[in-house]
This record gives C-alpha cells, sequence and structure tokens, in this order.
C-alpha cells in the first residue's frame, strides 16, 4: 500500500524538553500545562473549538528513533504484542492523547494534562465527546488492575 | 516542519464500498460487521490484543480527495471551524474509530461498530482504555444536545 504523508498542522511547546520524565499518558498528567501552536494557515480551522473542554489531539512522536512488535511496559514486566499496549515505540510513531483545552488565544491552544513533549509535531485536533465511547461490556485484556500504576509511570523509568 | 510519512500496518474489509452511505460515526453503526487485515509483517504486534474487547483503530480517509477548514455538517446547517467537528475533509485525512473486537484470526481482525470504507489503510491500532478518559466537567460545544442527530447520519446524505 502506499505510503501515507501527512503535514503538521501546529506543534507543541511543553516542560518536557528530552525524551525521559514525560508522563506516559495524558490521565497522569493532570497538572502539567503546554501550548499548542497552530500555523498560521490553519487558523480558522480553530472557529468554535473553544466550546469543548477537551480535544483529541493527534501527534506524530518525533523523538522515536525506532519501532517494535513488542513491548514491556516497566511497572508489567511482562513482553506484549505493541498493538495491545501504549508504547510508543510502534511500526508507525503516530499517538493521540485527550487534553483539557483552557483557552484559545488566536493561534494559542493551552491545553493541561499533557504527555506530549517539546517540539511535538501536531497532525490533528478533534473535539472529545465522551458520548461517542462505547461503555458497556468492556475488557482491557493484561491491562486489568494495572491502570493506576500505568498513569503514575513516567519515559526512561525502568 | 517535516512532512510525517507513514506505512500501512493493514486494509480495512468493510461492506462499504463507496464513499456514500458510510455512517459518520462508529458508534452510529453497532451492527456493522467488518474485518482489518494485518499486513502479515506486523503480526507478531497483535498478541495480547485477544483480552481487549474493543480496539482505538487509527486510519487514512483515502477517499478524501480534499481538506477544508470550515466544515457543514448535514445535521446542523451551520458552519463551525473543522478542528471543532469530526468531519472527514481535514488538513490531514487521518481518523480514529473504536470498535468492538469479536474475535481475532491469525491476521484478521473481526470487529463489529464500523464507520470505515473498504479498502481503508490502516495505521495504528491501540488498545481502548476507557479508564484513561476524562469524566469530569465535560462540555461540548456547539454538539450540546446533537449527539443523537449525528450517530443518525451517513455520509453523502444532506
Amino acid at each position: 500500500m502506499d505510503i501515507v504523508k501527512y503535514k503538521p498542522i501546529g506543534v507543541v511547546h511543553s516542560p518536557f524538553k528530552g525524551g525521559g520524565g514525560i508522563p506516559r499518558q495524558a490521565a497522569g498528567a493532570p497538572d502539567v500545562a503546554a501550548q499548542i501552536e497552530i500555523f498560521n494557515e490553519y487558523i480558522e480551522g480553530l472557529t468554535d473549538l473553544d466550546g469543548f473542554s477537551h480535544i483529541v489531539v493527534i501527534f506524530h512522536l518525533h523523538l522515536v528513533q525506532k519501532g517494535s512488535l513488542k513491548a514491556c511496559p516497566p511497572w508489567d514486566h511482562k513482553e506484549h504484542g505493541v498493538f495491545a499496549t501504549c508504547s510508543p515505540y510502534r511500526p508507525n510513531a503516530i499517538a493521540l492523547s485527550v487534553v483539557r483545552l483552557e483557552s484559545i488565544e488566536r493561534k494559542i491552544l493551552n491545553i493541561s494534562s499533557v504527555d506530549m513533549a517539546d517540539g511535538t509535531p501536531v497532525l490533528d485536533i478533534k473535539p472529545y465527546i465522551p458520548d461517542l465511547n462505547p461503555t458497556k461490556a468492556i475488557r482491557v485484556g493484561w491491562l486489568e488492575g494495572k491502570i493506576k500504576d500505568m498513569n503514575k509511570s513516567k519515559s526512561g523509568e525502568r
């Protein structure tokens, strides 16, 4: 199949300058504030976004050099298929986070609950609509009972 | 910023052969069944995925020719910034759906609640973990009170 190409629509400015110490989940970093700077040509697309309390950010994990088909979370010590994990070391270094949208100042989105490194290229932003999420008969496989450990974990920790 | 490139890890086989008639949201299509065929080189990454009832599928909207910065949902009749909508006509034609994972047979994921066209390139699969989603103080802006209309809508309808 053809290679898929995307042009970043913006960039993250965050306190996480390197690869280490980044929360592994947005939900585990409620107090972390950051900005998304939307590039000038896309500002018009932000109209009405300020009515939403949370947004889904799709971004490229630009610090990841190489993917893997297996992942071993530091708080689990067992190897899993990468598609059954949130590991950043995936065949395509693509990630999504639901973050809180605090305010919008023209091209700057002030966000909190952030797990993104400084300089992260942003590919898309969508409104977060919890009513679309499934709520019945959910099973979370090997993660059952381990969500709290996952939220406490940061990158670079083993 | 540099162009971001991804190589599809799989392809969707679904009953929606063209651009019309596709449910606009996975949540609006609980009875629609489809398959994701994972390409051979990525099969190892599926290990342990079968424990999850739902998965997040990130995919490329390959039928979309051109993006726009404004979108006018057919059930709303008002224009909004595209990042405040789920319109497929976005600067980057990238989408995500939470679908039900019915079973896995080697390289085939049998899924339901599907809003993807046949032939859709799949970029990534992640486990769906509802405990990571925000639940407090949610506002959904212009979509308030309109979620049901959105779920009933299909592509090509005006």
